[in-house]
């Protein structure tokens, strides 16, 4: 009698397995890891469903054209993979990564076109990228020295791997006490922080960065809710000052939607609560979860 | 009686485990591969020995301590790991890897300092980057117009994965005809290629970039062996122009040291043959593996 494998902690898909996420790994060799030769999306599952699943699956394919990776399975493909994922860890909230790396080209080639490309995928429980009290209270984001990785070397809209500068401004921003951390482009606008779009609100209108950023499927979801709800949009180079002088600020992202942020480098934004336009988006943005146009269920049973 | 496993391929150390390099895997959820938050040395073995292993050592260390890594070796205890996985492998002519990842925090935390690193290598054949053609007739070179990512995003100097723009402008490279591919920097000076540093002898000077790269450690040999042979070096900013106007091109790499570059963008570089220089250097580069100074014999019986 063989004991059932514990899939509690997620599940993972590799080499057309299902193992459980402490057991899944990739060969050392795939130049997805050795060269970050790779693309990926997250979808989250709220309440036993996905959110805007669709919106994910083509922007996964966008990403993958752009990089000339090829997973080799459709969308309908990828939607079973990922729900068989969530089905066998029984998550009703989690955190759904799917994932093609470039592969190894024959042994001795150098020639990214000879690899043959590799898709992963695997769900987790779902991480919130910031904790209730930060929710509730508003967080302390520092604005970094470091420079966002320039589009003229790597386009940020088709998803990448490429954190190192991202990674070295949050280390920086946590050292000095803050939650996180907003990175500035060449010209001195800020961009996007490790996992989020941001957004200022300025003169009662709502400024988000247009250029050199991830274009965000929940930045995307805030700009249809502003649209809803009557309130202004401005994309377009948001510079640093503007943010310090906005009335709100608040970021955008699947680790938990609409994040407010209440200090900016040490400075209060606004009266340092979390603001009413934030606040609205907030609600409309867990509001949707439940709308059918973007809401798809899992079937556990199947 | 269970059978030796096949080693001849390579061999990989993976949590404290020697296997053959194709059983060899890194987890899936390691954010050296989620994040690209890792770094890495490569250090050939010619002949049955290191070249130069105390330089890539030392600028492993470094590298660990830039983007904070700690490997939790020292570097008898690397050289140990090294020494064993070529020694299994058996093979003489070895291209041997070592890489510091981040791992991963605990479960929820995004907090990069609570993740424990983790230390792997491999050493697998020796790849060159050029084949017996090419090292002989030169190399077709392609300048690209993707830019290599900044210094003000992420510092050259301390290796890392982020090879998304050399991939991309190898692939426009390889589509156009050629064999492999030069990044320029904001400014239009060209810095680095994917895996080599680059030389142009103008004035019979030899020039080279000195910013925006990787410090290679061939590029080292190259300016050493260069002051051996009473060569003048200038390190400095390579404009395009300079560099299509040069008498010679050569590039630098631990995938086979000096390689004579004798086409750039479809033009023939001086006589379209390897230049006086060039056939110096490569003719010193592999004399110095012999050197004492440079060598360490492998004890392949230990």
């Amino acid at each position: 009698m063989s004991s059932e494998p514990d899939y509690s902690h997620g599940v993972a898909y590799v080499a057309g397995r299902y193992v459980p996420i402490a057991e899944a790994a990739i060969p050392i060799t795939d130049w997805g890891f050795l060269r970050s030769d790779a693309t990926y999306d997250v979808v989250t599952v709220w309440d036993g469903a996905y959110f805007r699943l669709d919106a994910h699956l083509e922007r996964f394919e966008r990403s993958c054209r752009r990089w000339r990776l090829d997973p080799g399975l459709d969308r309908a493909q990828i939607t079973d993979i990922l729900s068989r994922c969530v089905r066998l860890s029984g998550l009703r909230a989690s955190y759904v990564e799917m994932i093609c790396t470039r592969g190894q080209p024959p042994w001795g080639s150098r020639d990214p076109r000879q690899a043959v490309n590799r898709f992963y995928a695997f769900a987790v429980p779902f991480v919130w990228l910031a904790n209730e009290q930060q929710r509730a209270q508003g967080l302390h984001v520092m604005i970094s020295d470091v420079q966002r990785i320039s589009p003229r070397s790597v386009d940020p809209t088709a998803k990448n791997y490429h954190w190192n500068d991202l990674t070295m401004g949050l280390l920086g921003a946590l050292d000095a006490g803050a939650d996180s951390v907003l990175l500035v482009d060449g010209q001195g606008h800020v961009v996007e922080g490790p996992g989020f779009n941001v957004f200022g609100v300025v003169n009662g209108r709502i400024v988000t960065p247009g250029e050199g950023m991830l274009e965000g499927i929940s930045r995307r979801t805030v700009i249809e809710m502003a649209a809803s709800l009557g309130l202004e949009v401005a994309i377009g180079p948001v510079p640093v000052p503007t943010l310090r002088g906005a009335a709100e600020v608040f970021l955008s992202t699947s680790g938990g939607g609409v994040l407010p942020v209440t200090r900016l480098d040490g400075q209060v934004i606004g009266d340092g609560r979390p603001g009413p336009i934030t606040t609205r988006l907030v609600q409309t943005y867990w509001a949707w979860h439940k709308d059918p146009a973007y809401r798809l269920a899992i079937d556990y049973a199947a």
